[in-house]
Protein backbone atom coordinates (compact mmCIF):
# COMPACT_ATOMS: atom_id res chain seq x y z
CA UNK A 1 0.00 0.00 0.00
CA UNK A 2 0.44 3.63 -0.31
CA UNK A 3 2.33 5.02 3.07
CA UNK A 4 1.48 8.70 2.03
CA UNK A 5 -2.23 7.94 1.04
CA UNK A 6 -2.94 5.95 4.39
CA UNK A 7 -1.42 8.60 6.20
CA UNK A 8 -4.23 11.18 4.48
CA UNK A 9 -6.55 8.37 5.47
CA UNK A 10 -5.47 8.21 8.94
CA UNK A 11 -7.32 10.85 10.22
CA UNK A 12 -10.40 9.48 11.82
CA UNK A 13 -7.93 6.71 13.29
CA UNK A 14 -5.69 8.90 15.22
CA UNK A 15 -8.67 9.82 17.69
CA UNK A 16 -8.41 6.10 19.24
CA UNK A 17 -5.36 4.50 17.73
CA UNK A 18 -3.04 7.55 18.54
CA UNK A 19 -1.36 9.99 16.04
CA UNK A 20 1.62 8.29 16.46
CA UNK A 21 -0.04 4.98 16.26
CA UNK A 22 -0.24 4.10 20.16
CA UNK A 23 -3.51 4.18 21.26
CA UNK A 24 -4.43 6.88 24.78
CA UNK A 25 -7.27 4.03 25.28
CA UNK A 26 -6.75 0.86 27.32
CA UNK A 27 -9.11 -1.05 24.91
CA UNK A 28 -7.92 -0.10 21.55
CA UNK A 29 -5.13 -1.42 20.12
CA UNK A 30 -1.83 0.26 19.22
CA UNK A 31 -1.62 -0.02 15.61
CA UNK A 32 2.81 1.30 14.89
CA UNK A 33 4.26 -0.79 13.67
CA UNK A 34 1.95 -3.90 13.45
CA UNK A 35 2.04 -6.59 10.81
CA UNK A 36 1.09 -5.17 7.48
CA UNK A 37 -0.97 -8.06 6.35
CA UNK A 38 -2.29 -8.61 9.69
CA UNK A 39 -4.06 -4.79 9.36
CA UNK A 40 -5.04 -5.61 6.09
CA UNK A 41 -6.96 -9.04 7.16
CA UNK A 42 -8.58 -7.21 10.44
CA UNK A 43 -9.53 -3.63 8.38
CA UNK A 44 -10.82 -6.61 6.12
CA UNK A 45 -12.90 -8.41 9.19
CA UNK A 46 -14.26 -5.33 10.34
CA UNK A 47 -15.43 -4.01 6.85
CA UNK A 48 -17.22 -7.38 5.95
CA UNK A 49 -18.68 -8.11 9.59
CA UNK A 50 -16.88 -11.45 9.91
CA UNK A 51 -14.93 -9.67 12.77
CA UNK A 52 -17.75 -7.69 14.83
CA UNK A 53 -16.94 -4.26 16.74
CA UNK A 54 -19.75 -1.72 17.14
CA UNK A 55 -16.79 0.99 16.96
CA UNK A 56 -15.03 -0.53 14.33
CA UNK A 57 -17.74 -1.65 11.83
CA UNK A 58 -18.74 2.28 10.63
CA UNK A 59 -14.84 2.95 10.38
CA UNK A 60 -14.34 0.62 8.27
CA UNK A 61 -17.53 -0.06 6.25
CA UNK A 62 -16.77 2.64 3.82
CA UNK A 63 -13.13 1.61 2.89
CA UNK A 64 -11.80 0.44 -0.31
CA UNK A 65 -9.21 -2.34 -0.76
CA UNK A 66 -7.15 0.12 -1.77
CA UNK A 67 -7.90 2.67 1.34
CA UNK A 68 -7.31 -0.35 3.34
CA UNK A 69 -3.71 -1.35 1.78
CA UNK A 70 -2.72 2.17 2.38
CA UNK A 71 -3.72 2.31 5.67
CA UNK A 72 -1.95 -0.68 6.74
CA UNK A 73 0.44 0.09 5.15
CA UNK A 74 0.94 3.64 6.60
CA UNK A 75 1.04 2.19 10.36
CA UNK A 76 3.02 -0.75 10.00
CA UNK A 77 5.86 1.61 8.86
CA UNK A 78 5.52 3.65 12.42
CA UNK A 79 7.92 3.30 15.03
CA UNK A 80 6.01 0.52 17.48
CA UNK A 81 7.46 3.16 20.16
CA UNK A 82 6.02 5.60 19.12
CA UNK A 83 8.73 7.72 18.04
CA UNK B 1 -1.82 -10.00 36.06
CA UNK B 2 1.76 -11.23 36.57
CA UNK B 3 4.18 -11.02 34.24
CA UNK B 4 6.33 -13.87 35.39
CA UNK B 5 3.82 -16.56 35.54
CA UNK B 6 2.87 -15.23 32.17
CA UNK B 7 5.90 -15.48 30.61
CA UNK B 8 5.48 -19.39 31.85
CA UNK B 9 1.99 -19.72 30.18
CA UNK B 10 3.59 -18.01 26.86
CA UNK B 11 5.62 -21.05 25.30
CA UNK B 12 3.19 -21.96 22.92
CA UNK B 13 1.93 -18.45 22.28
CA UNK B 14 5.84 -17.73 20.95
CA UNK B 15 5.25 -20.07 18.22
CA UNK B 16 3.65 -17.54 16.00
CA UNK B 17 4.03 -14.26 18.34
CA UNK B 18 7.46 -14.75 18.58
CA UNK B 19 9.76 -15.43 21.82
CA UNK B 20 10.37 -11.74 22.17
CA UNK B 21 6.57 -11.01 20.95
CA UNK B 22 7.31 -9.64 17.32
CA UNK B 23 5.46 -12.34 15.06
CA UNK B 24 7.42 -13.54 12.18
CA UNK B 25 4.14 -14.63 10.04
CA UNK B 26 3.07 -11.47 8.57
CA UNK B 27 -0.59 -12.16 9.49
CA UNK B 28 -0.36 -12.97 13.03
CA UNK B 29 0.01 -9.64 15.10
CA UNK B 30 3.33 -8.48 17.38
CA UNK B 31 2.05 -8.79 20.61
CA UNK B 32 5.25 -6.89 22.19
CA UNK B 33 4.12 -3.46 24.32
CA UNK B 34 0.15 -3.95 23.08
CA UNK B 35 -2.19 -2.21 25.55
CA UNK B 36 -2.40 -4.59 27.99
CA UNK B 37 -6.61 -4.66 28.67
CA UNK B 38 -6.97 -4.98 24.72
CA UNK B 39 -4.87 -8.23 24.95
CA UNK B 40 -7.36 -9.28 27.89
CA UNK B 41 -10.34 -8.13 25.98
CA UNK B 42 -9.37 -10.40 22.83
CA UNK B 43 -7.67 -13.62 24.76
CA UNK B 44 -11.40 -13.59 26.17
CA UNK B 45 -13.07 -13.36 23.10
CA UNK B 46 -11.36 -15.66 21.21
CA UNK B 47 -11.85 -18.06 24.43
CA UNK B 48 -15.99 -17.42 24.25
CA UNK B 49 -16.11 -17.22 20.75
CA UNK B 50 -17.30 -13.75 20.27
CA UNK B 51 -14.10 -13.51 17.65
CA UNK B 52 -13.60 -16.39 15.63
CA UNK B 53 -10.60 -17.60 14.31
CA UNK B 54 -9.89 -21.32 14.08
CA UNK B 55 -6.34 -20.99 15.28
CA UNK B 56 -6.88 -18.90 18.23
CA UNK B 57 -9.75 -20.49 19.58
CA UNK B 58 -8.24 -24.05 20.82
CA UNK B 59 -5.29 -21.74 22.12
CA UNK B 60 -7.79 -19.95 24.34
CA UNK B 61 -10.40 -22.39 25.25
CA UNK B 62 -8.43 -23.59 28.21
CA UNK B 63 -7.20 -20.66 29.54
CA UNK B 64 -8.25 -19.15 32.86
CA UNK B 65 -8.96 -15.62 33.88
CA UNK B 66 -5.59 -15.41 35.18
CA UNK B 67 -4.06 -17.01 33.11
CA UNK B 68 -5.66 -14.45 30.45
CA UNK B 69 -4.23 -11.68 33.16
CA UNK B 70 -1.15 -12.87 33.48
CA UNK B 71 -0.57 -13.26 29.33
CA UNK B 72 -1.67 -9.67 28.58
CA UNK B 73 0.85 -8.58 31.12
CA UNK B 74 3.72 -9.94 30.50
CA UNK B 75 3.43 -8.96 26.74
CA UNK B 76 2.37 -5.45 27.35
CA UNK B 77 5.65 -5.42 29.05
CA UNK B 78 7.81 -6.73 26.18
CA UNK B 79 9.91 -4.00 24.26
CA UNK B 80 7.46 -3.01 21.46
CA UNK B 81 10.55 -3.28 18.97
CA UNK B 82 11.43 -6.68 20.64
CA UNK B 83 14.57 -6.18 22.21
Amino acid sequence: GDIAAGKAKSATCAACHGANGISPIPMYPNLAGQKEQYLVLQLKAFRDGERKNMVMAPMAKPLSDDDIANLAAYYASLDPVGK
